[in-house]
């Protein structure tokens, strides 16, 4: 149950320990989003009622793409395309809605920078969040910030098992680890951290979410 | 390098022996969706110009989301939305194109039941296809068919950790695997087949992708 304030990386150094883990060169760390909101107090009062629910989810929103009652597809300030600008409501008895983090990949270079002063190592660092999807059922976790990984391998370039020059072929590794983690993070949970061991060597490198995977504007045919 | 006609399974059961495995009860196995094809003959003549690409896209989809030049967002037979019906023209020199498998839940099933018989062993099959995504860079695999998982799980009714009752919460875990599978299927390499093993024994039962994961043109705020 993270505060505003807690430090997320005693909790998850802390975490470690108990499952008996210690952090490898070339390890990923994936961060829930909620947990990082939580602890940089990305939370605001929340009074239950459909119209303050639109009010702060349009407050998030850079633009609106689409409303159905009080739904809305709604572009970030971030640039991300989600469901409600990504603002938790779900607390509402508590009173407190919660926001997106202000800049995930911020968030992710300061765990991760945080984790090499205190640990002696380098590894990548991913906060996720849940979205939904346009053309298909079900929602999947995808990255929101990211430090130390290269969100984006492209594999332009590269050969085929036949020696045939591969197509444009630019994989978001992230959003694929992202899922991954979701496969182990229960929502029902306490953990808001998992571990991703034996990851390409060649995975690790320079970018962030919002440089490799938001899209802009001009590139979208469905904005 | 498969062809029409050649036996999946067969290929799977020596590539898992070449690798010193054996599949496990609630192991799941992904293929990916270009060999299903091959082995299924969803291959036609291409001359390689971009009249016959469009041709040949438009008569596998059902209809035509958006264009530009000879890009095509279209929805398939299947119903599902990708770039250029996920036909694979990357073949030109051959003179030949990939479509998708015509039904990849009845293909998951085939190799399923094929798996039972020769190894007495009950696993899970997803068939998977790269696609891009309308609003985030990169692409990501996602499941086409699957055959013996829950493609969506449904986390509705279950509690957080604080007792509270989640809200709607309906993960696509079929395509989340698809996309782990793939941070290891790396294109270069000649292997088709990925083997997932640990996932939770409550993500196997009954449902397929056709079912549980395309979403239905009444529910969508964006075709």
């Amino acid at each position: 149950m993270v505060q505003r304030g807690d430090d997320l990386v005693t909790l998850l150094i802390d975490s470690l320990e108990s499952a008996g883990e210690s952090l490898l060169e070339n390890d990923l760390v994936v961060v829930t989003s909620k947990v990082v909101s939580k602890s940089e107090g990305q939370v605001v009062a929340f009074d239950g009622t459909d119209e303050h629910k639109v009010a702060i989810v349009e407050g998030e929103s850079r633009r609106v793409l689409r409303r159905r009652g009080t739904l809305r597809i709604t572009e970030t300030h971030h640039g991300f395309i989600n469901a409600n600008a990504g603002v938790d409501l779900s607390n509402a008895d508590d009173g407190t809605a919660i926001l997106l983090p202000k800049d995930p990949d911020r968030s992710a270079r300061r765990i991760r920078g945080e984790l090499a002063r205190r640990l002696g190592v380098d590894v990548a660092v991913l906060i996720t969040d849940t979205f939904g999807r346009v053309w298909r059922q079900g929602v999947t976790d995808v990255a929101l910030g990211s430090a130390g990984l290269r969100p984006v391998l492209d594999l332009r370039g590269t050969h085929d098992a036949t020696g045939r020059l591969l197509e444009a072929t630019e994989v978001a590794i992230a959003d694929e680890i992202a899922g991954a983690a979701n496969l182990v993070l229960h929502k029902s949970a306490a953990t808001p951290f998992a571990l991703v061991r034996g990851l390409d060597p060649s995975f690790f490198g320079p970018g962030s979410v919002s440089e490799n995977i938001v899209r802009s504007k001009n590139d979208d045919l469905f904005r």
